[in-house]
C-alpha cells in the first residue's frame, strides 16, 4: 500500500471535475483532496470546498469559504509541494500553464484537457522527460491504449482509436448541413460537456485524439487509424508487431479511465462502476471512419501532422466556430469551413515557445470570428439559419 | 536480446508441433531446435530430422538418420541439460511424464497438450513452483488471458473464455444426435487434429480449456465464463476488479499464440502471422453459453470443480468416446452419455499420485469401452448408426 495521494483537481466543476470526485469519495483512504478550482460555477465550487476542506482553491470570483484554505493561482496550486497529483479537467487552453507548472516540479499530471497535448505537445512532453514527471491519459480512448500497453516491452505497430460517430455518423451530407445545436447536443453513449459534445459530432474531437495519441505515446501519426465503432464498449486497441491485439472495453463511464489513472499501476475495487453485461451485448460493430463526411477529422490529423501552431490554431478556431454554431449563428457544416479557412490563413511557426502558441491562439480567434462573421453575411446563409439582420 | 533458446518440441509432426516449426523458421536467430519427436508419421519426422538437424530425438519407430543424432525417450529430453525450453505438442496423456520432468529441471514449458493440465493440474503446478519453472500456454485462449494479464499488478475478477461453437452451435438437440463423423470434422474456424476437432463440436474442450485455465492462472471456477464468439477473433478477455476489461484479438492462427510463448516477454515482427483487416470484420458476436445443448461443458467444468481422479476420467472416458465416434460405432450425442456414466461409475481419489492418476485413466478407458458396447447393443442405437452385427 502506497501512502495516500494527495490531489489537486483543476476544473472540479466541470464533467470530469465532478466524476473525479466520485472516484475520490470511493477510495477515501487512498486519495486526499488538497486543492479545487472551478471557474463560473462559484455555487457549486463552494458545495465541493464544504464537502473536501482542501487546503487551496482557486476560482474566477473569491469562493465564500469560512473554513480557512487559502485562495491560490492555478499555477501556484499546480506546482505546490503539497501537491502530488494533479488532474488537469478544465477546459481550453487554461489548462495549458498550470500543466507545465506541475510538470516542472515533478508531479504526475493526469490529463482531461485535450488542448494541453494538442497545442503544445512538444513543450509538455519534453517538459514531462526533463523533471521525470509522468503525465497520464484520462480520455477514455487514451486511457484503453495505455492500459493495453501494460507489461509490453515491444512498441506497438498500430493504434486504434474507437469513435462512437456521434449523433449523425449515418446522416448524409445535406442533412449534416441542416443539423441543429439542439440535435448536436443529444450524444447517443457520453454525457459531456458542451463544446466536447458538438466537437464528437463533427467528429474534431476524434483528431484531437489523434494528436493528443501522437504526443503522449510517442506514435506516428501513419501508424493511428480510426475505427467507427457505435457501442462505445471498446475504448481503443493496440496492435502488435506480431499481429496479436489487445483491446480495452467497458461500459462508458468516465470515472473509470479517471480512477485508473489514480490507482495506476494497481486497480481498486468500485462497486459504483458498472459492469458489462455480457447477456445484453450481442454485437459489437467496426467500420473503418469515412474521412469525406467529417472534414474535421482530416483537418485535425493534417494540423498535427504540420506541427507547429497549426494544431493550436485549429483549436482555437473550433473553438470560436463551436460557440458560433451553439448560439445558432453559423451551420453544423460551417464549423469545418471556419476552421479549414482560419488554418489557410496561418502563417505556421516550426517549434513554437508557449507565448508563440498563445499568440497563434488569439490570432486564430480573431480570424475566425471575422470569417464566420462574411460567413453569416452570405444571404443564403442567414436564410437557412433563419437570422433576421 | 537474449541468447538463443534451444527448443525441444514433443510432438513435432502433429498440427501444433508443425506450426511450432514455422515460427522457428521465421525467427532462427532466436531459436535453435534440439530434439524433435514424433509419433506415427515417420516420414514427416525424418524430413524434419533433415531439416533442423537435432541433438536428440524420439518416435515410436527409430527413424533412419545418417547424421547422428541421439535417439532418447521423451522423459531424457525434456530433462536434458541441452535443452532450455520444451514446447508439449503431444496428445493425451502422453505429454504428462515429460512436462514432469522437463520442470523438474527448471526449464519453462509451452504446453499445448491440454490433458496434462487437465489430468494432473495440482501435481503439474506444483512441481513448477517447487522447481521455479515456468508454464507457458499455447492455447490461443490461455495465451490470450495471459497476454491481458501483463503487466497487471492487480488479480483479475473474472476470466472469459471465448468459444466459436464449433459447426453445431445452433443444431437442436435432435439435430445434434444425427450429426456424422464428416459433419464435426469441418470446423468453422480452426483447422486442428480430429479428436481436437470434435472436442470442439461437442464442447468437450472449452470445458477442458476452464479446468487448464483454473491451473494455469490459480482461478477459481466460478469466476471463468465461456462466451459464444463465432468469429474467433476475439481469443479470450479478462475482467479487472475495476470493471475495466482486456481482450486479445487476432485473427485465427495458432501460429501467434506459440511464437508468442517462444519470444516471451518480447514480440517478434513475423509477416506470416496475418493481419487484422478491419474492413473486413463488421461485426464482432457474443452471446452467454448455453450449457443445456452442450452436456460435455457442464461434464467437465463439474469434474474440474471435484477435482481428484475425475478429471483423468473425464479425459480418458472422452478420448474412448470420440474414437468410437470418429469410426462410426456410436452418435455424436452419446459422447458425453458414455462420459457422464463413466464419471459416474468412478470413486474418486482426493489429491492423487501420478501412478494413481494413471490408474483412473486405465479403468476409464475400460469402463467407457464396455459402456459403449452396451450402449451400441441397443437394437434402437444399431439401426440409427446403421451397424448390422
Amino acid at each position: 500500500m502506497g501512502r495516500v495521494k494527495r490531489i489537486a483537481i483543476l476544473g472540479s466543476t466541470g464533467s470530469i471535475g465532478q466524476q473525479a470526485l466520485d472516484v475520490v469519495r470511493a477510495s477515501p483512504d487512498e486519495l486526499q483532496i488538497v486543492a479545487l478550482t472551478g471557474n463560473r460555477n462559484l455555487r457549486l465550487l463552494e458545495r465541493q470546498i464544504r464537502e473536501f476542506q482542501p487546503r487551496m482553491f482557486c476560482s474566477t470570483t473569491r469562493p465564500d469559504t469560512s473554513y480557512g484554505g487559502e485562495f491560490l493561482s492555478l499555477d501556484e496550486i499546480a506546482g505546490h509541494p503539497e501537491v502530488d497529483f494533479v488532474v488537469v479537467a478544465t477546459a481550453g487552453k487554461a489548462g495549458l500553464s498550470p500543466t507545465l507548472a506541475a510538470l516542472k516540479t515533478g508531479k504526475t499530471v493526469a490529463l482531461a484537457n485535450k488542448e494541453v497535448l494538442v497545442m503544445a505537445g512538444e513543450i509538455t512532453v519534453r517538459e514531462a522527460s526533463l523533471h521525470q514527471a509522468q503525465i497520464l491519459p484520462i480520455d477514455s480512448e487514451h486511457s484503453a491504449i495505455w492500459q493495453c500497453l501494460q507489461g509490453e516491452e515491444s512498441k506497438p505497430q498500430r493504434l486504434f482509436i474507437t469513435a462512437s460517430g456521434g449523433p449523425f455518423y449515418s446522416c448524409s451530407q445535406s442533412q449534416l448541413s441542416q443539423v441543429t445545436a439542439e440535435q448536436a447536443l443529444q450524444h447517443p453513449v457520453w454525457k459531456m460537456g458542451r463544446k466536447v459534445t458538438i466537437d464528437s459530432a463533427t467528429l474534431m474531437n476524434k483528431g484531437l485524439e489523434v494528436i493528443e495519441a501522437h504526443w503522449l505515446f510517442s506514435f506516428p501519426f501513419g501508424s493511428i487509424e480510426i475505427l467507427m465503432h457505435p457501442q462505445s464498449i471498446v475504448h481503443s486497441l493496440v496492435e502488435f508487431m506480431d499481429g496479436s491485439l489487445k483491446a480495452q472495453l467497458s461500459r462508458p463511464d468516465m470515472r473509470l479511465p479517471i480512477q485508473y489513472a489514480l490507482s495506476y499501476p494497481r486497480r481498486w475495487p468500485n462497486p459504483e462502476l458498472p459492469r458489462l453485461d455480457w447477456s445484453k451485448i450481442h454485437s459489437l460493430d467496426f467500420e473503418p471512419v469515412d474521412y469525406d463526411r467529417f472534414p474535421c477529422l482530416r483537418l485535425a490529423v493534417d494540423a498535427g501532422k504540420s506541427g507547429g501552431t497549426y494544431p493550436a490554431v485549429l483549436c482555437a478556431a473550433d473553438e470560436v466556430a463551436v460557440e458560433l454554431f451553439l448560439s445558432r449563428r453559423i451551420g453544423f457544416t460551417d464549423i469545418a469551413k471556419i476552421v479549414q479557412k482560419t488554418l489557410e490563413q496561418h502563417r505556421n511557426i516550426a517549434g513554437p515557445s508557449v507565448e508563440e502558441i498563445l499568440a497563434a491562439d488569439d490570432w486564430a480567434r480573431e480570424c475566425a470570428a471575422r470569417l464566420s462573421l462574411d460567413h453569416c453575411a452570405e444571404p443564403e446563409r442567414r436564410s437557412n439559419l433563419g437570422i433576421e439582420r
